[in-house]
Parts: C-alpha cells; sequence; structure tokens
C-alpha cells in the first residue's frame, strides 16, 4: 500500500525503513529495481479510501494518526508508470474499488496503463469495506457486502464489453491512410439507462483485460472470486487449512464452468530473514520495538468492526465473530515458538498484528524455513527468470499469450477479426 | 492530448510525426526530456471522455477513426510520473472534469500527483462538452452548461476543504514517535449528506491545491474561471481582442474580490517555423497534404454542435450561431496569406482547423515572427532558465511560494498551524 504504515504501523520509525519516502518517485523506481533483479513476479499494492475509524469509537481520525496505519495515503495508480520506465518484466496489481470507481474512467484508466507498461498491469478487485469511504464519496453509508458483490459481478461485465467488445481486434491498423477502420469500433451498451455506453475511447492494449487478482474470503466473496478472477490472495491460515481452501476454490470454479488451472492462487506469507535461525528472531523482536500498538488495534477495527478500546487489559478475548477473525489473528502467531500458550487479551492481539498484519509468520534462516530467495532457487522451486513480459503470461505459465483464457466469463465478448 | 489526432487529423501519416506512439511511455519522457531542455513552463494534457459524434449524424463514430480525431486517446494522468522521473523543473497540467469524476477520489489523484512531482502539477479544470462522455459514465443525458459550471464552482470549493483544510500545515512531523498529530486532521465536510466528507488520506503536499488552469469562454464560463483561475487558455483570436479579453477577465477579477495579476493568460497560437518564410509556408502546405479533412469536421462538429455533412459543398456559410464559432473558425486562417477573401463553404472550415485547430497561425521564419524559442530569449522576452521548482512558482513569478495566494478562493479554507 502507498502508506507508511500498511500492515506495520509505527515501522516506518526504524533506520533502515523507507516506507516514509512513499511521496518520492525515487522510493518506487528503487523498489520496482529491486523487486525486478529478484525475479519477482509482480508488486501488488493494496488500497483503502479512507481511515480506519472503528478502534476508540466510530469515526475516530486519530488513533491511525501516530504509527501511520494506513494513514496518510496515496493514490496506487500514480507511481506505475515511473516504475515502468525503469523495468521490463515485472507486474504491477493495483486495487480499485467497484464499489466507488466510475467503470468507464476506470477501464480507460486500466487500458491506458496496459498500453505504457506494455501488459504488466493486473487490477485487484476490492469491494471496499470503510465506512469512511463511503461517506468521502458521497455516499450517506456503505452498500451492504452482499449487495457489494452483486454491484461487482455487473461492473465486471460491463468493463469485458468495453475491453474485449468495442474495438474489433483489426481495428487499427495504421496504414497509409487509416489509424482505425470505420465500422469496426460500436457502442457496448446500447441502452440509454446501463451505465457505460461505449465504446471504450482507447484503443485495444495488449491484455485487453487486465490480469484479475481478487481476495473474496466471505460466501458472497468466493462466488464472485471463482467466477472472475485469474489468481486469487488466500488469507493466512496454516498449510492444510491452505489446501482445503485451494481444493475449495478449484471445485467451485469447475462448478462455473472454468478450467480450475487458470485460478492461480497467492497463499500470503510475512517472511523475517537471517543468516541463523536466532538472528531472524532477534529481529523480530527489533522490528516490534518500534511497533505502535495503537496502529494495531485500529488495522484490527477496521478488518473485524471490533472496537477493542472498550475491552480491559486483563479481559481474555473470544472471537465469537465470522470465523475469519479468529482464523485471522491466531494464524499469526503459528510459527512463533513460545505464543502458542499465551491468552488471547488485547495486548496479544495488538503484538501479533504489529509486523505484518494477519499472515502467517515465517522467521528464521534461508536453511531451516525456504524464504530465501536464492535458496528457493537452488532448491529448483522458484523460476530462473521471467518467461514472458505480459502479466498473464507470467502467471498463467501456460503459453497461451497475453488475453483472456478462453474458459473466463469476460473472453466471451470478444470482438473477433473473423 | 493523449491522442494521436488532437488538432491535426491525419497528421499521424507524417514521417517525421510522432504521436501514433501515444500508447508508449518512452514517446512521453522523450517529449518531457525535450520541453524541459527548451526551458518550457509546462506540458499541458487535454482531455475528452467520449467521441464527438455530431458530425454524419448523432452519435456517428466512424467519421473521427481514419484520422484519429481525438479518438482513440488515453488518460492523460498516466503517463505524469513517468515524466516527472526524468525531468526536474517542468510543469505537467493535466486536464479533468468535475462533471464526471468523483471529487474525493480526483482530490486524492492530485495530491498524489503533487507529491510524486514535487509540487509541479496544474488542474485544467474542465465541465466536459460531449453527449458520448455523458452516455459513457452512465447518464441519460448531458447535464446543461450552466449548471455543469454551478456545479464546479460546488466542487472546487468542496477539494479546496480537502486539500487546505482537512490537515493542519503541522500536522505531518515524522518525529521519533509520531508521523502525524492527533487531532490535526479533521472532517471537512461532516454534514452527513454533502459530498465528501474526507479527511483527505493523502497528507498534504507542496503546492497543497494543485495550480489551477481553466478555460471558459462563455458568461458562466468566465465568471467561474474569474473566480477560480489561476491562469486562463484563451482561444484563438486577434492580439486586439486577445488584449480587450484580458482587460475583461482583470476587471472580473477585481470585481470577485481578486488581486488582477494572479490570472495569468496564454493566448493560443499555432506555430510553424523554418529558416525562411518561403520555407516554412512550404512545410505548412507539406502538412496539409497529410490532413484527414473529415476529421477536422469531426471535430468542428463536436465543437461547434453543427453537422456539417448537411451542407453543400458550394454552399456559403453563415455562422450565426453563439459568437465564439466566428471567431474559433475566422480566426485560424488571420496569418495565412491569400486566404482572406476565400469564401466560407466546407472545405475551407475543414482546411482551416485541419493543421492545429481553432488557434491563429505564425507561420514563417524566426526573423519574421518571434516564434523561435532561441530569437525570443536572444530578444529578452522569454526566460533563460526556471524560476523555481514549483508550478504556482514558475507561473506565477512573484517570489511567493508554492501555495495558493491570498486572494484565492480556496486559500481561507487553509488549516494554519498557529
Amino acid at each position: 500500500m502507498s502508506t507508511p504504515g500498511h500492515l506495520a504501523s509505527g515501522l516506518w520509525r526504524h533506520p533502515r525503513n523507507r516506507t516514509s519516502q512513499y511521496i518520492d518517485i525515487e522510493y518506487w523506481t528503487d523498489l520496482a529495481r529491486i523487486l525486478e533483479a529478484g525475479k519477482f513476479h509482480g508488486l501488488f499494492i493494496a488500497d483503502v479510501l479512507g481511515h480506519y475509524g472503528v478502534y476508540r469509537g466510530a469515526g475516530n481520525i486519530d488513533a491511525a494518526l501516530p504509527g501511520a496505519a494506513q494513514f496518510p495515503n496515496t493514490d496506487p495508480f500514480l507511481p506505475i508508470t515511473a516504475m515502468a520506465a525503469v523495468t521490463k518484466k515485472l507486474s504491477f496489481g493495483v486495487t480499485a474499488s467497484t464499489t466507488y470507481e466510475n467503470p468507464f474512467l476506470l477501464a480507460r484508466r486500466f487500458a491506458t496503463l496496459d498500453h505504457l507498461t506494455k501488459g504488466r498491469i493486473a487490477w485487484n478487485v476490492v469491494t471496499s469495506h470503510l465506512e469512511s469511504a463511503a461517506t468521502n464519496v458521497g455516499l450517506e453509508t456503505q452498500v451492504p457486502h452482499d449487495e457489494r458483490y452483486k454491484m461487482a459481478d455487473e461492473y465486471l461485465i460491463a468493463t469485458y464489453k468495453l475491453w474485449e467488445g468495442a474495438w474489433r481486434d483489426d481495428a487499427v491498423i495504421k496504414d497509409d491512410k487509416q489509424y482505425t477502420v470505420p465500422g469496426r469500433v460500436r457502442y457496448v451498451n446500447p441502452g440509454k439507462y446501463f451505465k457505460t455506453a461505449g465504446p471504450l475511447t482507447t484503443e485495444p492494449s495488449i491484455q485487453r483485460t487486465p490480469f484479475i487478482f481478487q481476495a473474496g474470503a466471505s460466501s458472497s466473496g468466493k462466488a464472485f472470486a471463482t467466477k472472475h478472477a485469474e489468481c486469487m490472495f488466500l488469507i493466512g491460515m496454516d498449510p492444510k487449512t491452505v489446501r482445503k481452501t485451494v481444493e475449495d476454490v478449484r471445485k467451485q470454479a469447475v462448478e462455473q464452468g472454468r478450467n480450475p488451472n487458470t485460478i492461480k492462487t497467492i497463499a500470503r506469507i510475512n517472511i523475517i530473514v537471517d543468516d541463523t535461525d536466532e538472528k531472524a528472531h532477534d529481529k523480530y523482536q527489533e522490528y516490534l520495538s518500534y511497533a505502535d500498538l495503537e496502529g494495531s488495534l485500529t488495522l484490527f477495527g477496521g478488518w473485524t468492526g471490533t472496537d477493542l478500546s472498550t475491552i480491559n487489559d486483563d479481559e481474555d478475548l473470544k472471537f465469537t465473530g465470522p470465523g475469519a477473525i479468529q482464523s485471522m489473528v491466531s494464524s499469526c502467531s503459528a510459527t512463533v515458538p513460545g505464543t502458542e500458550n499465551v491468552k488471547w487479551r488485547k495486548a496479544r492481539v495488538a503484538r501479533e498484528l504489529a509486523i505484518g498484519g494477519p499472515h502467517p509468520k515465517a522467521i528464521g534462516s534461508p536453511y531451516h524455513y525456504q524464504v530465501g530467495l536464492p535458496e528457493l532457487r537452488a532448491r529448483g522451486v522458484f523460476w530462473d527468470d521471467y518467461s514472458a513480459s505480459t502479466t498473464r503470461e507470467n502467471y498463467q505459465g501456460d503459453g497461451r499469450g497475453p488475453r483472456l483464457r478462453d474458459d473466463h466469463p469476460g473472453s466471451k465478448y470478444r470482438w473477433r477479426a473473423d
């Protein structure tokens, strides 16, 4: 996230931490160069459109401020072209909300980025969950969760039509007479009352539809993701649970008529590595000494809707809400020895989430955990180099080009030359 | 404009023309480097959110396509950071519509760009005039002209509050404890039903409010511009008329309580220069040989609402509409010898607008017309170098810093440290 405190409030104060330089363009271009040198698939930028506003009372702004808990933040679209200019293969995932962005304007923005990055762009589709985002964009309150996913489904269909269906594949010829051939660009949602008549003003880009990321975990979220996603983020869990989730995802994908192998999965993990296990654990403790625990509780409040400022310090917490909260919090400590039997009180929640948020931690040497890139490469479980230049090709790895796969619901809107 | 055919349809086919590379990032970074080497104040990107759709019948897409008459086009915000990364002083003016963009999302985008460019960003405020833009963003039809300007006025006040009033000037301190000090960030439009509650999620940038460009020419447009603009584009006219317009602007500005000298004016001019006058005129004729005249008439249709496809080739045109149309068209030929007495028929309209659109042309050697930058510099009428690093400082040239001037209506929303 383009903020000093994404999942580690207060860490911007660490001497080696550069996140408070996020407002400088050099921060982004340096980061992109480092990631491409390490052959990372992509750089993904999360986003929120407001402040967390749950902890210390509804609407509270202040709790996030000292640690910079995802506030302040800036627009994730704008550093992309500066990074694209200094890289060739690294992909860029950008978060944008189907609840608050206009579909035409967003489709145009992604098409522009797909051109300027030469096909290296992914869209992390979110429906947004902060009350403050709703009041920022002018709504009285949030659209209910399941309705947001229904909106998102219609929204994606509308944007597929703009990207895949408005320009025939052979519309742009740039010969000695014509840039675009008349008759090969059309309205895609001709109904007077529908949301975006088109045609998209932007000519077809390499991928047309950006590669689609999604992280839906609720029941409506999963139904949406298994229909539209090409890559899913799975929230922090242990390997056994991840396996079950992946199997469920593939099963649901098949039920939706998709090829289950065209949905890639990313299990999030927070890695702290050093030469020895001991050094790595010391590093973790050192990081913790910079953590802003109020910031942790602010983020917990926004994610769960639970304001822990109303809970006493010595109260044992019982997570009776959605299972995801229990799972989110308990998974954080799975790999930190010595914490298994500590009681879940407010201080522990704050501390477990402080470095890396609600994701399992892998802390240790690269020889103990499989967490060092050179070590992973030596073991043959991580590629030596990018296999292609576009996001879709590098993530799918199936040699089938930069366009949507045929099983994807967006592909049926494609306007072929033949 | 980020398009192959902004004000010269068909010219993308000229061997030295690079506009069809507008979808490549190198096109933009090369352009920015050239402009900064020449000490140009800024690069300004116009925009439209649809196709012209008047010429050859309401809703027509095809007429624009061969010449690429402002179609296709891409989002003007996205190449900015790539250009900012290769320059230090050049300013970037970006067009965005108050009718179609959400004020919170737009304010955040400009604040982000002001950070990433280190204060080199300007907003060209437009209310948009294409029917196709309305149907692209989901409206049934356009908001009427004068109402659009009323909306724009409220819109700007809302964004001033986000930029100037949400974060106290000393809110961000980044000391060993606090990134931002609690109590120094606030809601700015607390009414439940108003359009953007804030606070802006983005910390204060160098200029806070981007430098404001405007080109309003109608009566409601001028009232808006003389209230909000810091720099006005004046549409193509002869020097005498420009002088009168500038005097009117300054008079209206005073009536609105502003210092008339804080509104800068730019008289648009289309320059074709070569070693001798004869060579320059030959160059113009060569350019004309690449022009797509259907594209010219497409743009004329969109600007005026008049579909010249319904007019016979030998019909003498009488411009009985708003004075601006007459002025727009006739001004184009003011400096082209031999065209004064040619009748205004369809072919002449198309030809006069074909190279550079509705702006007066200066065609000749730099010694005849004051049109070559080295010659202008030799005469002491153009600066030798940038006077500062931010847009507002370079345009105002008054040594009074990067923030809004005190006479500007946005300055009263400023939340000062004292």
